[in-house]
This record gives C-alpha cells, sequence and structure tokens, in this order.
C-alpha cells in the first residue's frame, strides 16, 4: 500500500486508467505484430480517446462513424469501419473522404458493393472466418461477384476477418487454433479473387485472443485488436493476460452494510460497470468485477456479487473460506471490469494514474454514432 | 403503416420516445397516486432529461448527485437523492442546499446519520421491506439511534423503502403482496420511531410494480416509481403493462445477412441496447429485445438473438414457426428494449416522437455522476 496513489478527491464511481500497465500491453502486441511481420491497426472501439489513439500512432480501426471523424480531426488519417456498412451511412463516410481521410469500409454483398462503388468509397469484403456474425466464406461465390464490382470501380482493397468466437475458448493452444482459421480463410479468400484476376493487396485479420497467440500470418498483412490495451477478466479468464495485466477498474466508495448477509454496499452498480457478465460462462464467475483495494491490490474472493443501478453488493465468492475484510463506511475499493469495452462506455472520463507516479490527469472519452 | 413517421433522416442505432405513450404512462400512475392519497415522487434515473422533469414537475427522486445539479439547476427545488450516502458526498449537497434546493438523502447506519448531521443535511432512515438491498430492519434497535442522531440536528425527515424485489414477481397480486411489504416495513418503523418521541414526517415507498399494484397506502405519504414513464419488456413480462406501452425502442438498420442461418445483422448491438438480459430469467426470453418495424408494430417472434458491441443478430425466437419477414439491406427497424434505465443510458439524446404528430424534436439525456 506504500506506493498507493491517493484518490481521495475523486468523485466515485469513477473509471481509473493505470498508464503503466496499459504501455505495457500496448507495447506487447506491438513487439508481437512486428514479430509475424504485420501491420499493427488497433481497434479504438473500447479506448474511444484521442490521448489514447495518439499514443498508439498509425493506421487505426473503428466502430462507428463518429469514431472516424473524432480520430480524423485529431490528425488520424488512415481509418477502418470495420462494422458492415449502410447505404445510408456512405454520404457520411464520403464526407470524410472529401477531407482527405482514408476511410474504407467493410462489406458482404453485392448490394452494399453496388452502393460504396456509386459513392466512390473503398471497401474490403467481410469473410466469416468461424461462424461468429457476418461475412462470406471463403469458397462462396460472391466473394467474387462482389469483388468485381468493387474492382470495376477501382475500389476493391482487400478481404477482413474477425475471429470472435475466440472469446469462448480458453487458452494459447486454442487461440492459435482460431487465429490459423483467421488466416486460412482469409488467404484462401484472396487467392480467390487474386485467381479471378482481382487484386486483394490488404489481408486483414484479428481479435485480441487470436492476435496475441498467432505463430504464423504468411500471407496477413495486418492485424487488428481492440480490447488488449486495457484488458479484463474475460480476458484473464481464457489466459491471454494476467489479472495484473488489467489497466482498467472502476473507483468505488462503500456507503453502507448489511453485516448479517456478508454484504458491503458501494456506489458502482451497473451504471458505472456495466451489465455485462461475461465471466458468468467462464470457469470463474466474476460477478460483476472483481475487488481490488485503493491501492489496486486483489482482495481475495471478494467480488461484485450483485447489481442495482447505483449500487453494487460487494461479497466474498460463493464457497469462498476466507474472512470479509472490515471495510468501513466511505473506504474506497477498485473494481476490476468483466469487460473492459462495456464497463469504459459507461464513463465520459479517464482518470490516468500515471506511469511515473506524478499528478493525475483527467482523459475524456467519447461515445455516440 | 400508414401512419407511420418517416425516419430515415435520422442516423441509426438512436433512441426514440413516443410521447403519447410517455404521457399515458405518466398520467396512469399519476392517477393511481391520486387515487391512493399520496404524494408521487417520481424517480428520474432512467430520464435524465430536463424536458421530461418539466412534465413531471413537483418533488422528484435521482440516483445520483449530477442529476440533483442539474434538475435543481432546471427549476427543481425538492429533491430526494435515493441512495445511500457516503461521507465523501456531503459538501456536494450542501452546496446545493446552499443554493436553495430542498436536497435530502438517505441513510442507514449512525456512522452515516453523524456525518449528515455534522453537515446539517436532512435525511431518511432507509427500511429493509425486502431483502434486496440496504436498510434497516423496521424493529431494529439501530433504527431509533440512527433517529435520534439526526432528530438533535432537526435532521430527521422520516423512512423510505423500495422493494426491488419486486421486479423478480409476476402479476398484479404478487406486486400487491410486495406493496403492502413496502407499506407497513415504513409504517411500524415511523410507529418506532414515534413510539421514542421521534418525529416522522415522511413515509415513502415504491418501485415501478409495487406503485402501480397497491391497493391501500394508509400511513404512506408518498410514492417513488422510475421506469413507469417509459415501460420495458421486464415490466411487460411481469404484468405490470402491455408492450403496446412501452415508450422507448431503438431505431436500426439492416447492414447484412447469414441467411443460411436465419440472421439478420442489424446496427444495434450491445452498445446501443445495453448488455441487460432481464427477461432471460422470465417465461418469455426476448433476447437482448423485441423487433417491430419502423412503424412501431412488432414483428412476430422476431428478437434480437445476439449482440456484439455493434453488431445484432436479429433472427426468430427459439422454436418458432413464423416465417422470416423479408428484411432488405438498409431497412429500419425498432427494438423494444428489455430495460429501459440500461437502454437509455447507452444514448445521449431522445428522438422525440410528438403526441400528434408534427416535427420531431431532439431531447438531449445526460449521465455521470
Amino acid at each position: 500500500m506504500s506506493h498507493a496513489p491517493d484518490l481521495t478527491d475523486i468523485g466515485t464511481p469513477a473509471l481509473l486508467l493505470d498508464e503503466a500497465r496499459m504501455s505495457r500491453n500496448i507495447d506487447r502486441l506491438a513487439a508481437q505484430a512486428d514479430a509475424l511481420g504485420v501491420t499493427l491497426r488497433p481497434h479504438l472501439k473500447t479506448a474511444k480517446s484521442t490521448e489514447i489513439a495518439r499514443r498508439l500512432g498509425g493506421p487505426i480501426t473503428v466502430s462507428t462513424l463518429a469514431e472516424a471523424e473524432v480520430f480524423h480531426a485529431a490528425g488520424h488519417g488512415d481509418i477502418l469501419y470495420a462494422v458492415g456498412i449502410a447505404p445510408q451511412k456512405l454520404p457520411r463516410v464520403q464526407a470524410l473522404r472529401a477531407q482527405g481521410c482514408d476511410l474504407t469500409v467493410i462489406l458482404d454483398s453485392a448490394a452494399q458493393a453496388e452502393a460504396a462503388a456509386r459513392a466512390g468509397v473503398p471497401a474490403l469484403i467481410e469473410i466469416d472466418s468461424d461462424g461468429h456474425r457476418g461475412g462470406l466464406a471463403p469458397d462462396a461465390p460472391a466473394l467474387v461477384e462482389v469483388g468485381r464490382i468493387l474492382h470495376g470501380a477501382g475500389l476493391l482493397r482487400g478481404v477482413i476477418t474477425h475471429a470472435g468466437e475466440s472469446y469462448g475458448a480458453r487458452g494459447r493452444e486454442a487461440h492459435a487454433e482460431f487465429a490459423e482459421m483467421e488466416r486460412s480463410a482469409t488467404v484462401r479468400a484472396a487467392e480467390a479473387l487474386r485467381g479471378a484476376g482481382l487484386p486483394c493487396p490488404v489481408v486483414s485479420v484479428g481479435s485480441t485472443p487470436t492476435a496475441h497467440a498467432a505463430r504464423d500470418l504468411s500471407g496477413v498483412t495486418e492485424l487488428r485488436a481492440g480490447v488488449y490495451m486495457f484488458f479484463d477478466l474475460v480476458m484473464a479468464g481464457i489466459g491471454v493476460c494476467e489479472v495484473d495485466d488489467i489497466a482498467l477498474s472502476v473507483l468505488t466508495t462503500v456507503i453502507g452494510h448489511q453485516q448479517a448477509k456478508g454484504w458491503v454496499m458501494v456506489d458502482a452498480g451497473w451504471m458505472a460497470l456495466s451489465r455485462d457478465r461475461g465471466t458468468a460462462a467462464q470457469s470463474v464467475d466474476q460477478g460483476y468485477g472483481l475487488v481490488c483495494d485503493a491501492a489496486g491490490q486483489v482482495i481475495p474472493d471478494l467480488i461484485v456479487s450483485g447489481a442495482n443501478q447505483e449500487h453494487g453488493i460487494v461479497s466474498l465468492r460463493p464457497g469462498s473460506t476466507a474472512m470479509l475484510p472490515d471495510l468501513p463506511l466511505g473506504t474506497q475499493l477498485r473494481i476490476l471490469p468483466n469487460h473492459a469495452c462495456a464497463t469504459a462506455a459507461q464513463h465520459g472520463q479517464y482518470h490516468l494514474l500515471p506511469a511515473g507516479g506524478g499528478p493525475r490527469q483527467v482523459w475524456p472519452r467519447f461515445g455516440g454514432w
């Protein structure tokens, strides 16, 4: 506790960001991308912060056009909007491109390709590598059809996939298999396009689990990941990181007790933590989050076992033989999140705990679409 | 579909508010409070909108000090902050009171009462009527002790309870029983205080299910409820409202298909809908929401069966024999939310569909603490 920062002036609940851990996480995946010989295109859907984007530099991925607009205004010129494009959104894409932003979209149908071609917007074709959501199979006849429509307008940039199912698999070996599924699906799709005389300069893959576990990305040109900069309990639960790598936490204050039940009430409910219960299906259910003291040290077996809108119920994990520590009214605690993307989305700012100590900073976050 | 408003200029996903339904819901509970002879003190934790607060008028309840500050600045003078007070928050309460706001807090311990007494902040004592979260039992010896501390400083306002467990009970009969639990617990607590020579002018009860089902509130002075102005699928699932009463929906756009799986991909993922799966434990699991056409008509058996951050997967309910309708790329749909509080919190504004037709309005929402 001797190096604990003084957080008592922060109104709770509040989102804390441990800069040293974030920097370590960012450097770790950058080194991995270098070793694999691919370009890293970080996904900023989790961060939604121009300060964090500046640390990353280079090409980026976004999940909303609002992100594309904010990050372009902050100086980022090479942006991939990685959600299937609706034709109604193309005017906003065109407006950014007219301002000099190299904004690319993704799509998986002829109707979308025709709309993109009419709008003069370049696109990647989404490939389904694991049955998770959108995308064409690598051997789908529609792939070449879509490719021809885009290429006819000089707008075919390549192929993209995301193995979202990797979040449900545990351990490096399983994640490496998903990484190979991403690689082989996109490389087969690229070969199908090239075999039909079409260009496919970009072969883009990634998710946080697969990006860290990939051993060989032959044929791939770029790697994407988002939550890796913060990590969370879901990622720790599947073995992508350690709990000590989690850079994000929610600062909260004890507001009451129900001693007979072993409950400590805190002012972080689901509004501050999100409704995400991503660890519920894992081998260790962390409730709405794992509880640490104000210095960030995990308190053994203490979790947020229940959450109302502005109330969290902190208690020992079911079956625990640990002792409930004395946590008087007003005590500050930190909650590690199940899912950093969902928890961060509940907050308008990060309270940055600087890597070298020194004064805290407040970094704004944005939301919306 | 003939009276459907034109929503095609709204960028999706977006939060829609049906004014006619909201007004009907507001009027319904106002009439119920009148009939029961109690003051209605609506909870604005769900609305977080000064426009909606203005419609309600009168005393209000809030869940954050940010709400108290915004609503006081908008002209509301009688505000109850209904989350157990942390001593660190009393300076903000004092600042609002110094500006003329009659802001009251709640608490359930001697330590909190001593802090409130030192700060000169009036309080209600929280009573536990159903084991849901905080509060003292009506016969707890601490009740009179806490009452004496507050009364010694002239700050004892009364007692308050909230039967949050009523959300898990189905049907008017069950909710009426919870309403009676709220009434009897608070009235017993008030009698215990009065029996010790202490005043107890305010006896405050309520939750949306109990407020609608209460038959007799003898001894109670005020009634609180929040989600009732919008309603949602959780409330419909326990019989507090009909699906046609739900005033809030998320407008979304079809962005793709996985035809072999019967999936329609839309641009409302959990970021737009929230991670709330409140109907999962009910007899009809609505997934992440029930799907309507753009005019607001429910499409039989169509739900959001899966959600990624910015992708929703729309499909027929498991076991349905309905036909998946043709929903081409670009089609607009509306999603009714599981939990209005959680879904609304994901959005920065309401797109108001006015009761009498006429031009749409945009009403800002706020968040934070």
